[in-house]
């Protein structure tokens, strides 16, 4: 019944990032899910798996080997680091559009990639020429991506909330700091001791103080607003819900400025950043299953340190939805194309 | 921008049931948004109160005297009970169709629901042309309904569940049980100490086993279905989640039958009621943020207890997504429209 | 300082009922902690996997063979199904007491324990002798015994919401129904997508409807008592909260009976149960980190149907703190030494 | 049975700070709970509002009038803030002491106090001679306290974290960061919307960024440390858990040091402050239920900003616990009298 003009592909889809991507595809007025791959899983029809999509996917998972991914527009990768880099060269040489929601194209020193993804990377001439998914900055470049790295979703919500600041220059880009938490789903659908209910229910930590491997891409896109490196604390934590992201960002101010306007106006024009009045605390259940970033920025007791609070559904805004918003930029639909549903709240 | 059909009033709709009606309603493609009362946040713009409709919803809440509801073709309640009964008497003259999502209509029996309610009943006339709003009963009754009495959310899941199996005639329904679990969010957007998080969070309880409010209802809808008064053991609980009901119903069967193909049957053209493959176990968050209720038979051991498990989203199914789908019955429009959204998993 | 009676080795102790039963073990003023076992975690100070451990548990995970086991005068099993069978033999020829938290030697008939646990009984002749540790039965077998089965979570619970009921042959034990919730602790702490935070956060679900493991350990229990074969249905739930289970029991009174005064004596001396209030309704909070079961009984509108309402700590009752309450039992202990720790609430 | 020391009074007591303090003095080998007095529960068992404390607690409340809080040694207050400065000087000129562990007494600038509570301190005088009960600065000025101010909850954390780093002279004081994580029940057991399950549970915000009555108490107790006036941003969240406090702080280097010998070695004698070892991330549950603050401090990357974590139990060692601490401390009992109990996990 759909008006379609875009044929996706997902590879992957069995993590949350993946039921995220098809539960907006599906919703998606100008797509075609044509296929989602699986090794594991293949031959499971995908509403097994994910019972939500019930009625919505008809789709069962395919082996990578049969799923005929050169006949699509478009293939998402919602896997594991690693994958999207073995495959993407040979999709695109037949002209096919690549959206990477794992982290293989989003770094542009390999180098330094490598060292904090402990692999080679398998395809470094295509991190060249792969645009970095942020719309709020790269917005024209994305339009013309072949190859779309979308960012992680610390990194969105850093870097949004941070982006005017740098940009006006009014802030010391030597000590900032990012202190950010996060949903469990963040650590995604991995059989894993630390993200069980009954560790992570109930408690709070933070985790890889000493480093993150968000860190590098924060900084690689925190710099190039600079134009300079700048110096960046950030530290993740875990907290008891499961999606949402809540980064309380510090900076100290170098010059006075109107942080209210300063905001308003840089997203003014921006479909999915929300800018709330002065004094708002936004909460991450006003995000949750939507594409919106929402920002509150304070200066508290009128002192030099400015306190921007920005949070995001990390699996929408930091990642399937995004990627969806990268999608409409990249086959020319307006921009907000099935990504209009209202928040989850309560 | 919108080919609109019905002009919508809303009485009430600061609680959970509100909210969740406004996020459909926004997301409606034949609906107009006229109107919010709130004899409290007056003048509050509704978006202040719950941020997660901020661009989708626009208008303030009004003093209801100035509210023109007059001029809806239909006015949902979303107030606490006792409401609706006070005003649904002018509206109905003046040709507005009423939708309450409190009790003040469910019960036929006027002096059964002055003791549960602990009230006298202002509009006992309109108590008898009320139609109850379970459409997968009562469809063709709703689409002419002037009052329509949409069902409570323990009594939306329990009655679907036992459906089947009442009008197959297979259990003694003398003695039917249902032990139902609910997430906190059905106690309502109230301030009681009992729904702090600090109380319900990691815990659960059972309450109301004396008695509770919905007894009736249930009672009443299972004897009509059965033809005969049902003995119903009726066992709410709370749990530590924020929405969804998981009623799980035990009968004990009088006959031999295939439970599975009764059900199907049962359900097979109603578009919001999923009966899953023999063996499931729904859960609640495969309906999250959806009008979906999942039903799964089993029959233990092979032996004569029969088991169904029901799961819905109490907002949804259970309030205000039922709401919605009695009005687009009300109004002759295709039933599943502005109901399509896929359940929040995750 | 401890004026020291026993001696006390633990196997496995890397999981939750682990942990646990090394925090009562720790506080228990009769009790020498003298060697864990862990093949994996050989080496690893007990703190580090646990820091809430720290400054009370000072040993370090031993392997087994280096672990002396039979210089203990007791050696609990708190181990994966099927690890007690195999070293409990060799322990108990050199006068070693064991109590094990897993199944292995609670089934008395032996093909029915393979059928559900689906392996070979290493030592059957061991089963033959061990002892039942639910106290409120079994208390002057218990302290006799060598070889301990601790009775798993939901049949201390079920068992003793029914027992009086049994016992004084006031329902018809041809139709019991035990629908019982748990916490996702229960589900131990292994790496499972299931029990994942952001699985079983914010969601309700029966499973094993069909069949589970608990469900001949309860049969057998109740059929005892009864001295009849009852006919029981066991649906158990996952519940999104750390510890606890909540048994709410169904049965048909075949007489009439004072039910409050029933459990009231019924359990009047026993240390560990609380019979609370007529009309009360327990929340599984009420017991947290406790040895305590508390019971409420309900006569729904003074019909035929008994519904009793029963909370344990699945990791407390349920599992570690009846082990202590055993081990007290058998080295003629106070029954309530090292066990009187106030529920923690909230 | 207990070899009674001290007769305690308690004030207030039907808050979580007031259950828990039951709780601990329930257990305290050396207490005998006299009285707990509530003007709105007068009359009703605590056991009945605080299932918990069954067996434990066999008081009912008393209303303030017939209380006799001048027979007793030491009088807790766990009333709202107000009520401890209205009562205190009648009680202390009997000669009993008095622990508050509201605010009233807590802030030497009164002015100060009245601005950010906004009431007159009804006795200033009795401000003057109160002692900050925060053990690791104030031990042997607590042995003597007639008034005691029991700390705020995120006080305790803020301080004990940055204490070492003031001491010591090797931080910049002009811009310290405080960004701290809270669970629900620090916001008390009142009926509000904002602490509903509902509202609170799976979702994360920060409040009070433009200011928060605790900041000054922190402001004051790290001035006092740094012998300057310091500047501190401090930025409250509420995370959704029942308890805990996660503080992550923030400061810049001013010289090189060995951040973890100088943490070690400052509280290298203190019974309720764990360092924990280098590279250490602490999680609230770690200490949940315990009077144990557990401390971890990062350098991360090396560069010149330090990052302590640092967590307590709001309700232990943020109210309760500490409050029995600083008991222990003025009637001369070995400090960790009471205070053994091994934290809960998971």
């Amino acid at each position: 019944m759909k008006n379609s003009l875009i044929t996706v592909g997902v590879v992957g889809g069995t993590g949350y990032t993946g039921v995220e991507l098809l539960r907006l595809l599906a919703q998606h007025p100008q797509v075609t899910l044509k296929t989602i791959t699986s090794r594991k899983e293949a031959g499971l029809p995908v509403a097994d798996l994910f019972p939500n999509l019930r009625g919505y996917v008809d789709l069962s998972f395919s082996a990578p080997q049969d799923a005929h991914l050169d006949e699509c527009d478009v293939v998402f990768f919602a896997t594991p680091n690693g994958i999207a880099m073995e495959e993407s060269r040979a999709l695109v040489a037949t002209g096919v559009r690549i959206i990477d929601l794992a982290a293989d194209f989003r770094i542009q020193d390999v180098a330094l990639w490598e060292k904090w993804y402990g692999m080679s990377h398998a395809c470094p001439e295509l991190v060249k020429e792969a645009v970095y998914g942020l719309p709020e900055i790269n917005r024209s470049a994305i339009a013309g991506a072949r190859v779309l790295a979308n960012p992680g979703c610390y990194p969105t919500a850093v870097q949004l909330g941070f982006l005017p600041l740098l940009e006006a220059g009014v802030v010391d880009v030597a000590h900032l700091i990012a202190d950010a938490k996060s949903g469990v789903s963040g650590a995604g659908r991995k059989a894993e001791v630390g993200a069980l209910f009954a560790e992570a229910g109930d408690n709070f930590k933070a985790y890889g103080v000493s480093g993150h491997r968000h860190h590098p891409e924060i900084s690689q896109g925190l710099s190039l607003v600079a134009g300079n490196p700048v110096g960046l604390t950030f530290v993740p934590h875990l907290a008891p819900m499961i999606r949402g992201i809540y980064a309380t960002l510090y900076a100290t101010l170098t010059r006075d400025v109107d942080l209210q306007s300063l905001f308003e106006a840089r997203y003014a024009k921006e479909p999915f950043v929300d800018v709330m009045p002065s004094g708002s605390h936004p909460d991450t259940r006003s995000v949750r299953a939507s594409n919106v970033c929402r920002i509150a920025v304070h200066r508290p007791q009128g002192g030099n340190t400015v306190v921007v609070l920005c949070v995001i559904d990390n699996l929408v805004k930091g990642a399937a939805g995004q990627a969806v918003h990268n999608m409409n930029l990249m086959f020319g639909l307006p921009e907000t194309t099935g990504l209009t549903q209202v928040p989850v709240l309560p």
